[in-house]
């Protein structure tokens, strides 16, 4: 089934311990599609990048079977561009710099031929951006997901309810949970927040794993035990897009096939620490993904005849 | 199969956001005891305690199938007690008091009746004495793990490094494997850990669940997401119990058996951090336990079919 992604595509600079990268392709759309790619083809992309946009990265969405027609290419104008500084624990980092350029004005357009999309993923942009998506689409797809953080909070929080309550599924972090619900329990957070109108939550917490809600389901996937994580940016978008992709593929939406695509989206994430921005999401093999989705299933699953 | 345990039999007091108690009875053998016994009964214990010990607190172990035997109490000298409050996140706490009192000059002398015991549970005390337990030993056990703390690094890091080469597995905490390797990596800090002697590590991540480390494998579980927790004392040690104890019920040391006995350890300390020090886990049910057991099951287990 078809996925129609939406959110930023734009350039990041990054410094790690490890090393600093100059401008790279970056964006939650960008991490978003890219790791869907392996599942779901064609991604249908709904973004907007500036005239200093290279060619090469439109090509490079496009080789991975990303669609770009509704990609808006503005001329004259200069693409989103975030800079930041991991510290050594790789938990936290500082915001160095954040342009907002065509972001600030960005009006999404649905492409005719997007129209009838089954899964739709609304990465982290302003939430009257991703009502305005919802509102175009002609039908309402099988499974609609969102992302935010904590600055929509903080700037637009009645929008960003209404954003919330319109849509099947919300997937963001630990932090964003507990500052969204006022509650620092996750259990008490994942109530309170599936109380706005997600039927589902996905709570990412990082080199911890990850959380799915719903109902009086929960269902946890742990992260990779990783030597070094080089990089983390993107990670929580890629594990998106992997989740997204997955369930595209099968265009089964229950809880037991969202497990199944959380340990996808999970092992699309630790690829995507292992290297700089998006270069280990470039080319990956296949056969790749089922090696990592195997170490997944060797670390957190037992044998079950056991249970008397 | 038989477990003994040493370790520290003790009175704490304990403040938390949720309230505070007076003395009341804690130390790590405790716990791993009471928590050992909803497995595998006689858990023989080797123990100080001081006068002031009150003959009701060794009657409730006994009550729970420990043999008290090995219980030394000294007339004339005072339990040792640790008093600790605990921040709002319950992640870190302040030790407000600490009196060494019995354990200061603690021989553990072991009976008859408990040589020949197959599992050995070294609980956190002096290195020294952690050595002496397993040379008083006739017969090497079958399995023999050790818990220690960050003040022995620091203390007396030769006699850790010595009774860590005598073991064959390490259960310690996340903070505690990073001090000891002088690694951030979990990953790294295990394998320079399991290069100081045990063949086996686990590595206890508190609300993020806990890893077992052996050869080339590593098995991951969570730990259960609670509303509340309302007082973490006592919760690695009763992880410990669960897990020795579901080992030395089954006898069987295998890394199957292993992951098994990780959930069930890890469903014992999910019941202890529910109340202040010991509550809850004084006459658990077993259908308490297997019910738990099965959350664990329901959280973290996927039908694996789906692979191909």
């Amino acid at each position: 089934m078809s996925l129609l992604v939406i959110g930023s595509v734009a350039f990041d600079a990054i410094e790690t311990p490890f090393g600093k990268t100059d401008k790279i392709i970056g964006g939650a759309a960008t991490y978003i599609s890219l790791s869907a790619s392996y599942f779901a083809q064609p991604v249908n992309l709904v973004a907007v990048v500036g005239e200093d946009f290279p060619h090469n990265d439109i090509e490079l969405l496009r080789s991975h079977g990303v669609d770009t027609e509704g990609l808006q290419i503005r001329i004259g104008e200069k693409s989103f561009f975030w800079k930041g500084r991991y510290h050594n624990d790789m938990n936290s980092r500082d915001t160095l710099a954040t342009e907002l350029n065509v972001l600030g004005t960005f009006d999404p357009v649905i492409p005719n031929a997007y129209q009838g999309c089954e899964f739709l993923m609304l990465g982290n942009l302003a939430p009257s951006v991703q009502q305005t998506v919802l509102n175009r689409m002609f039908k309402r797809p099988k499974l609609v997901a969102m992302d935010t953080m904590n600055f929509w909070m903080e700037v637009s929080p009645s929008e960003l309810s209404q954003a919330i309550a319109m849509v099947d599924m919300l997937i963001i972090n630990d932090e964003e949970a507990r500052q969204l619900s006022g509650e620092y329990s996750l259990v008490k957070a994942a109530r309170i927040i599936r109380d706005m109108g997600p039927k589902f939550l996905i709570i990412k917490k990082g080199e911890h794993g990850a959380l799915l809600f719903h109902g009086a389901n929960i269902f946890f996937s742990p992260a990779l035990p990783l030597e070094d994580v080089f990089d983390p940016t993107g990670a929580g978008d890629t594990f998106a897009g992997g989740f997204m992709g997955y369930l595209a593929k099968t265009g089964d939406i229950s809880f037991d096939n969202m497990k199944r695509a959380i340990i996808y989206g999970s092992a699309m994430a630790s690829f995507c620490v292992e290297k700089f921005g998006t270069e280990r999401l470039i080319g990956l093999l296949q056969q790749e993904i089922s090696d990592r989705v195997s170490d997944f299933i060797m670390l957190s699953q037992i044998d079950m005849e056991f249970i008397s």
